[in-house]
């Protein structure tokens, strides 16, 4: 199966459901045609170099002897191919060798990579959060030395915050960095789920590392960041002696065997401060925030990588009488269409929460759109992912028995989805992050400013013939959304939390229901069965899941009473 | 992680939900004790003998080498011990060497052993399914020689449907079984997809197998049944020569590693008519409804099994400050809690409806009981499996990264139930089984018959003030899946089949609360904390699942619509 990047989707969803007026705002220069030849020749790269090697790096995957990885056959080429046609510096700041592009192109690039191929796309996706971390907090010598290697994609980037204890809980952390005296320091502890830790891919591997300070307060407050390199880095940029720290394992996974995943140990490493003593955890979250809007990414691309595969065999695969296909095709059961039309539905709302997320972080000077980012990031990271799982897990299901074979490929969408839930903050922790510090803290004003914005939208859908069916329907949703709003702000921190992932996924639908009736106006009237289309996507969207609004809105009040006092003896006698 | 049936659960949802009345009045003699003793033993075996083998049943898998397949280590033994200690033969006819035990008696029992190995399971419950067969239209030939050996567990069954071009549409199969001129047939072809269709367990394999005759007419009605054995059976019942047909392969699977799915070829192979010329299809589905249900059994054992894993795992991990556990157990966070008490909740709400289908099936005499039976069987397999799906993935979730890693074994529960809504029948097939056959065909009869008997349970629980608000949401439930079904009678064979999948959910959803809510009744008042925590089931369920029946009843009819004119090229730009 051939992956073709869907770069109309992509451009589609940049120009008009991303606030086209935003992005132009932001980059004057960025006119329709750079952003189409942009997003033609990644996809080109993506659909060429990429998806091919898929399959392979899960059958192969990367390994691990003699204190060292090996990245997949073909991996090593494919990213220095990546590296070369700079698709690693598209959204860097030019200063930094970088070519100052927006940061919605750049992800709407990485999303056509990660669906080609996750497990490579973790790799530079990781590098980018470790220059976002640089570029903001690095020291002069940092952002002279390591941050346009960085960028270039000559070195790799490695975010290390996870140690056996202190997983979901970072304040738990134990390692170490102690003053070497020299203004630098000597890091030590055990590291582990750390991607790409170590590889062959690249001359030099940048370690984004939280660790504590031997006289540092305990909690988060005792915390900082540090940068080790696998190579030192001399004054004039060349690389010196290999560092104390290497990978002892990599981890047998579910999926995405292509992407080592590490176990590291430092032993007394050599490291440098990046940003303040007992500020690692508000830096590293710079990286973080940036990483959770690229993980919601790789939910939208593995999700559009399943959906295609789909629908082919869907095309191809004939079973039977078909209501709408003379050769009993299953793309003509209405069953299997209802599947996968839905499918496509929610990769294009996901597609939009993200872009349109990564539309707002290229306001750097705008606090509403600041405040709107920071709104959506948990949202774009939780329900997307989400979406991945699902629709993977769809895909893997029109294909009846041989979705269950491995040779299919398939179950490799299932599988390798099915860690981005997970990472980067568990969709728990994003829908905690969303109901306390977006919604509570603020007072719910970004999220009263978000349902006032999506009246507009209904008003221009109640005033379509066509598609006023979607503006009740999201009219119905926006108001359920608001009433859960409000009865958050309204009780406790604690009820607050056990509604949390019910609250999410409501705002995830009804802003993705938002979002496609925005893509559903730009299409209405148009001769094209491509851009029509749209319509069709919110119109199933809104009669399958934005009906369910009501009813999630309504159970959230009552999770926390009835969970109180559960005795977990009692449930599993 | 071990894994402890759950006996009392299986025994409170046979007593209480399952209609004791009926299963009293099929099985005079079958007293509390003896459920008791059947379920304790049953549980004894799975717990120590069949569940320690299931991870090395994943890593091991069964093997292929010169045209025969070898089990995992263990399982043959584990076998022999099973069919000796008498598990095998709970139901069957006491004529042919059967215990005579209820149905659902049987369907407990395998609840505990599918959900200590789903992968060894599976090939006692093809074997049932051959035993049904052969009981129902086996010649007095097989019924003497080859029924009391697969009732015995001496040999197994396989069911030999699938061709390549043949699965959910099985009129298109061209296997051939040609007249032999001995009264017997020679039977050619090839068949996929073969559940332990061979392996080293046990002495002989019979096999029911699907193939046309030379002059059948086209179409379902040209398909015929036929037994053929691995070993040819003599008139005395000994073992005469190995027959024409082998194992070529097995397949490379996402999950049910330690089960062994072959590709068969048949090469003359001496087969015996089973019942009736051109009935294979109406016979083979008396194995097949009887395997649907046991398959929904398989998906409530892996939810079991998953969440066992899951809450033990949230006990026993801390991470941060929880709300309800000082020492941090991530069993105390309301997040984790709500997903775990809800997993516990569908799961015990798709053992009900399994159990109850299996209570039902035990009314041999009863047409409503029957007809009830089989109205419940499509949701009780693609419902259930569903939720074997959604927990396994939930428990998977609840481990963090650990649950990523496979040493952890979450995965392997998230990759064995995803087989589950695709075999015997994918959960679409089931949806449409459901909307046609069982409701639009006998004009909504029984399903109006059921919704009527929810109101019993409703005015119950409206009576008791505990649980009034679980009576409330069921009622607005019931009241949905009425109008969704009023609204099925009345629309086009068409228009029903997009709406298929959403009301078998919304069927599952409400009739698993309405057992939820009888379940919570038996428990009401009770000083035990177990009995008492089946209304805190009932009411987490009610809250987050019972909730979202309007609005899927309300999106069901607008399906077909918008998918009818949806070009495929549009969606893939």
């Amino acid at each position: 199966m051939t992956f073709r990047a869907p770069v109309h989707d992509l451009a589609l969803a940049l120009k008009v459901v991303g606030h086209p007026e935003l992005l132009a705002k932001a980059f004057p220069d960025l006119d329709d045609a750079t952003v189409d030849a942009v997003l033609a020749g990644a996809a080109a790269f993506a659909d060429n170099e990429l998806a091919p090697l898929n399959r392979q790096g899960d059958l192969r995957g990367a390994t691990y002897a003699n204190g060292a990885v090996t990245a997949p056959p073909g991996f090593a080429a494919a990213y220095n191919a990546f590296a070369e046609q700079g698709w690693n510096s598209l959204a860097a700041d030019q200063a930094h060798g970088g070519q100052g592009l927006s940061k919605a192109l750049e992800l709407a690039v990485f999303e056509m990579v990660q669906a080609a191929n996750m497990a490579f796309g973790l790799c530079p996706m990781l590098t980018q959060a470790a220059i976002e971390a640089l570029h903001r907090h690095g020291t002069e010598r940092q952002k002279r030395l390591v941050l346009p290697k960085l960028v270039s994609g000559e070195w790799t980037g490695a975010m290390c915050l996870t140690e056996p204890q202190a997983g979901s809980d970072l304040a738990a952390l134990a390692s170490i960095a102690r003053p070497d005296g020299k203004g630098g320091y000597l890091l030590s502890g055990q590291k582990i789920f750390i991607t790409w830790g170590d590889h062959d891919a690249a001359e030099n591997i940048a370690h984004l590392v939280i660790a504590r300070t031997p006289d540092a307060p305990p909690g988060v407050k005792g915390i900082s960041l540090f940068l080790t390199n696998k190579f030192q880095v001399k004054d004039d940029g060349t690389l010196g002696p290999r560092n104390s720290f290497r990978p002892v394992s990599i981890e047998h996974k579910l999926g995405i065997h292509g992407s080592p995943t590490c176990v590291m140990l430092y032993e007394d490493a050599e490291a440098e401060l990046v940003g303040e003593l007992g500020q690692g955890l508000p830096h590293m979250f710079v990286m973080m925030n940036a990483a959770r809007l690229h993980v919601g990414v790789q939910g939208v691309a593995i999700a559009e990588r399943a959906f295609q595969q789909a629908l082919a065999f869907s095309q191809e695969r004939k079973q039977g009488r078909a209501l709408w296909d003379k050769e009993g095709a299953i793309w003509g059961h209405p069953d299997v269409r209802r599947t996968l039309v839905l499918s496509k539905a929610k990769i294009e709302a996901a597609r939009a929460i993200c872009l349109l997320t990564g539309v707002l972080a290229d306001q750097t000077h705008d606090p509403a759109a600041k405040a709107r980012q920071e709104l959506l990031t948990p949202i774009a990271k939780a329900w997307s992912t989400d979406v991945g799982v699902e629709v993977a897990s769809a895909g893997l299901q029109v294909h009846g028995g041989m979705g269950f074979i491995e040779e299919t490929g398939a179950a490799q969408h299932y599988r390798d989805a099915r860690i981005l839930p997970i990472y980067e903050g568990t969709n728990g922790i994003q829908s905690l992050d969303l109901v306390g510090r977006k919604v509570r803290l603020d007072g719910g004003a970004a999220m009263r400013a978000l349902c006032a914005d999506m009246q507009v939208t209904i008003q221009e859908l109640n005033a379509n013939p066509e598609l006023a069916g979607v503006g009740s329907r999201l009219d119905a949703g926006a108001a359920a959304l608001e009433r859960a709003t409000e009865w958050l702000l309204q009780v406790s921190a604690d009820a607050s939390l056990a509604a949390a992932t019910p609250y999410l996924r409501l705002a995830g639908d009804v802003i993705g229901g938002w979002l496609l009736g925005r893509q559903a106006l730009a299409g209405a009237g148009s001769d094209d069965p491509w851009l029509r289309s749209k319509a069709t996507l919110a119109q199933v969207y809104a009669s399958q899941v934005l009906t369910l609004a009501c009813g999630l809105a309504e159970g959230l009040p009552e999770a926390l009473d009835h969970l109180a006092t559960v005795d977990p003896a009692a449930l599993s006698r």
